[in-house]
C-alpha cells in the first residue's frame, strides 16, 4: 500500500513518477472516486489499461450509478455495472429504496443510519474477483478519512486487511486509496486539474433530481468547493427555489 | 476463531460446552456445509437460531442451491438464497453455465480452473453483511484443509484474515470454521452421528441427473464414506449404467 500524501501536490508526484498500470476504478458516481478514475488515466497512459466498475446494490440513490456511466464515458473508460440490486432486500439499512429508516440531515456522531452493513467489503471482493479475471493490477477505492462520515471501511487498517484478504487470493493484486489522506479542498483541486467532469458526479444521498445540499454528503461536497475556491457545477435544490 | 480439533469426537465435545449462540451456516449443498448446519443445530439448542445462506451465483451445478434449501427445510432452518448470477457472466472461470473452460476429472495440483475468483471472500462478505443486519453472532464456513482442493481460501490464515474484516465492521461477529482440521472420513461420521441428510447433499461438480464420481469433489466424498465404512445413499452415474 503506497502512502499517496496529505495534499493534491503529492499525489500529482506520485502519478507523474509512476509506471503505467492496468488499474480497475470503483467508481461510486461521486467526486472521490471520479477523482480516483482521473488519477488512474493519467497512470495508465497509453500502454496501460483502466475501466470502472459499479454496484447496483438496490440503493435508493441508484442516480450514482448512471452518474457513474457517464463519468467513465467522459473520460473514456469502459464502466461494468455489477447487478447485487437483490442485496438490500435482505439487509436492514436506510440506504434502500422504500427503506422505513430516514436518512439523516447533517454530518452525525457515530456511524450513521446510511451505514450498508459490509457493503464495501462486498464491493472490493467483487471489483477484486473482476480484476483477477481480467488482468488488472491496481483496484483503486476512493476512501477517504479526513472528510468523512465514521465508516468504518474508510479507514487504512481496514483498508490493509482487506488487503491480506486479496494477496491470499492474487499476490500481484493491490488495492490503493489514492485520495485517503485528502481533505475536501484537496480533492476538488486535485480533481480539478486533472479534468474531472464535476458535473456529472454525484453526491447526494436522496435520489432527487437536484442535490438536496443537507445530507451529510452534499455538505462534505459543498465544503470542499467553497474551500478550494472552485465553482460546483451541480444545481442544489434550494437555488430551485430561489429560481 | 476457537480451534474446534481434528476429529469428530473433538467437535462433540466442542458443541456440548458451548452457550448457544445465533449462527448463520454457509450452505453450499455439500457436505461439509450441511455438517456446519447440523452442528450449529445442536449448539443453539432452544434458545438461538439458526438459519442457511446460499448463493446463486451463476454456476454450473446450481442443483447445489436446491439441494441447500432441501437440507435446511429437512433440519429445520430457514434457508435465504442471495442471487449473485450475474457475477459469474462477468468473472473468468470454468464453474458457470457456457463456459468454454472443462471441468477437469480427479485431482489436479495447485489451483484449479474449477476456482471462482474471489468466490469466497465476496459470499463471507454478503453472508456477514446478513448476520449483522439481522443480530447474528456467528458464521459457520465449511473449510476444509485436509481433503481439499488447493484453495486458496480454505487455508486458517484466510479465515482470521476475513475475520480481521468482520471485526472493523463489527466486532461481536464472528467467522468460524467448525470442521476446518477434520479429514472427510471423519466428516462422514460427525455428520451422521447427527443426522445429516446425505441423501440432500450434493458434492459433484457437474450439474448432472447423477453425481459423476469422477471430478475432485466426486472423488473426495465417495474417499470419506468409504474410510468412515458408511454407505453413501447418492446415486452415482456408474452404477445407473450397471442398473
Amino acid at each position: 500500500m503506497i502512502d499517496w500524501g496529505e495534499t493534491a501536490l503529492d499525489v500529482m508526484n506520485h502519478i507523474d513518477g509512476m509506471y503505467p498500470r492496468n488499474i480497475l476504478v470503483i467508481l461510486s458516481g461521486g467526486m472521490d472516486s471520479a477523482t480516483c478514475l482521473a488519477i488512474a488515466k493519467r497512470i495508465a497512459k497509453q500502454d496501460g489499461k483502466v475501466e470502472g466498475i459499479t454496484f447496483d446494490y438496490g440503493q435508493q440513490h441508484d442516480k450514482e450509478i448512471i452518474c457513474a456511466r457517464e463519468i467513465g464515458w467522459e473520460m473514456q473508460a469502459d464502466v461494468t455495472t455489477i447487478d447485487l440490486h437483490e442485496l438490500a432486500s435482505h439487509f436492514k439499512t436506510a440506504l434502500k429504496k422504500d427503506s422505513d429508516i430516514d436518512i439523516p440531515d447533517g454530518v452525525v456522531e457515530g456511524v450513521p443510519d446510511t451505514y450498508v452493513p459490509f457493503r464495501n467489503s462486498i464491493m472490493i471482493s467483487v471489483a477484486a474477483g473482476y480484476a483477477q479475471s481480467w488482468g488488472f493490477d491496481t483496484i483503486f477505492y476512493g476512501a477517504n478519512i479526513i472528510d468523512y462520515s465514521g465508516y468504518p471501511d474508510s479507514r487504512p487498517e481496514y483498508i490493509q486487511q482487506m488487503n491480506d484478504v486479496i494477496h491470499t487470493h492474487d499476490e500481484h493484486l493491490n488495492l490503493e486509496a489514492p485520495i485517503l489522506y485528502l481533505n475536501k479542498a484537496q480533492v476538488v483541486k486535485l480533481g480539478t486539474a486533472l479534468n474531472v467532469p464535476w458535473d456529472k458526479t454525484w453526491s447526494c444521498y436522496r435520489g432527487g433530481q437536484y442535490a438536496c445540499g443537507k445530507c451529510p454528503s452534499c455538505e462534505f461536497r459543498l465544503k470542499g468547493f467553497i474551500e478550494a475556491e472552485i465553482a460546483d457545477p451541480l444545481v442544489y435544490e434550494g437555488e430551485m427555489k430561489h429560481a
